[in-house]
């Protein structure tokens, strides 16, 4: 008999990596939610119980709820699921709180259908809980879920989706302080125009970045880790943002930006003990400013969501 | 006793490949010029020869002239260099003329000096010649032809310069219409600004074409050799663009573009049965317009400037 339950974990992610704005993400390996999908008769979607988060438990209103909701109107599966989520990944914090919860039920009830839908669908049902919950469509934090290691959405028309190899010592470091920014607010105050040369600076360090994962070049990586566009304005909204890049890059970090929207901020570095370091680096800022923080330290996920 | 000659050939290249405008440039195999460096004890520079081409043979107002002195100036050595310069490529085609002699010069001067200068000194001289031919010391020729294989200028302030390994079965089919287009009249009509929106098109593009590169997935590279910023401007100065283009691919290329700032078009293609069906379309556009044309058909140079 087939499986009729799934337990899972769907990590957490880091998206608009420095240079990729928009294009690049990565997945996490020690931090994720755990969810529980069911297979049963009752048509549509049921969000049978949310620990960790105050988050909706109304099936349009939760983003697996939406994504699974995406999944069923396009398959001939004429029953429905029950979804248990267990966030252990902050909402709000930056680390691809939404896609993880989105991925993880469209991956899970794909596989108890028997896998019907190719990833790159599951990424477009997955995208429908990331429009609810940030307006935007998106698939940067997604695409990592889904996959593992990096992945380059290298165009949305047609969706185009690049998973690219992860160099074997590369960690990641992250810390959420807690403070609240809203996506829509740290879209807005982007500009929608940018200079011809900022963006030649913009797409020469992306190309560096990618030739660096895939040539396993943890100098290269660190020199392409720089981003003249974004960083700039959105880290204004972000206290402390200069001094945690500089001290993480003095610890030892090969390069250091915002994840996601921020809050998060992460750095990458070459092994676990310097990844260690730069977490400390990291608080020891929000221990002088005196805001509240979670921290990460993990090595990339190289596989994407799993049964656990 | 060291050499104190070098018969030499330094190849063509093709910058501003689609997406990596300014950034990434290839070099070709089957077209290049010829020069011969001579270590003599007389003092600076001078050109003894120059077969091919109507081109200036004054040292200061010639590229290889000039990239020489700057060598020159550098150096420790207090002797000079005599340079003869056999063009094959034609000047204003596109395809890297100047860079050719520029880098073909200070490659085989510092081969004869017993290589006092590592290589990213060698563009930063050969630059120098790009300054004088165009205005502007651009490195997306002079790297390519001095490295071979494909390179991107990560970064010009430091200079930093990333060779990226060339599939095996890549082949370039370029043509030049022998029509006049100035380097400085085609960088004038670009706009300084461009959206965020288009930033964002093409770095995708250029992350998947350098993924595509690395990792030998010639549908990805097809895919990536896309241009949203550039090439829609400056195509409209080369007459039968976009039926050069739309017959290339229907052929069977990759994908197809502008190379360098024109008049050449290039493209590329899986193999060299294709690279000559392709080669065959784009000639009878300009056979059919009335124009007359250069048509070359190489395999990516994986050496770059080499001793003959």
């Amino acid at each position: 008999m087939a499986a009729s339950e799934l337990k899972i974990f769907c990590p957490a992610t880091i998206a608009n990596i420095s240079c990729g704005f928009d294009v690049l993400g990565v997945a996490l390996d020690s931090v994720g939610d755990e969810m529980i999908i069911r297979k049963v008769a009752e048509k549509g979607i049921r969000i049978t119980k949310l620990t960790g988060q105050d988050l909706p438990t109304e099936t349009h209103l939760n983003v697996a709820g939406v994504a699974g909701l995406a999944l069923l109107g396009e398959s001939d599966y004429d029953g429905g699921f029950e979804i248990e989520i267990h966030k252990k990944i902050k909402a709000g914090s930056g680390i691809g709180s939404s896609a993880a919860s989105s991925t993880g039920a469209v991956w899970a009830m794909n596989e108890l259908l028997g896998t019907p839908f190719p990833p790159l669908e599951l990424v477009k049902f997955a995208m429908e809980g990331e429009r609810l919950a940030s307006g935007v469509a998106h698939a940067d934090n997604v695409a990592p879920a889904l996959f593992g290691g990096f992945t380059l959405v290298r165009s949305y028309e047609p969706l185009d989706i690049v998973p690219i190899a992860s160099p074997p010592q590369l960690w990641a470091t992250v810390i959420h302080p807690q403070i609240e920014i809203r996506t829509s607010d740290s879209r807005k105050i982007l500009k929608t125009n940018i200079t011809l040369a900022d963006g030649i600076k913009q797409w020469g360090n992306l190309g560096g970045l990618i030739a660096g994962l895939l040539m396993e070049d943890y100098d290269l990586i660190g020199r392409s880790l720089t981003d003249h566009i974004v960083e700039p304005i959105r880290s204004i909204l972000i206290p402390g943002f200069d001094k945690v890049k500089s001290d993480a890059i003095s610890a030892g970090a090969l390069g250091c930006g915002i994840s996601g929207s921020g809050p998060s901020i992460f750095a990458f570095s070459k092994g676990e003990d310097t990844a260690k370091k730069v977490a400390a680096a990291m608080k020891g800022i929000y221990q002088k400013i005196g805001i509240e923080y979670d921290v990460h330290v993990s090595k990339v996920n190289v596989e994407g969501v799993r049964t656990l």
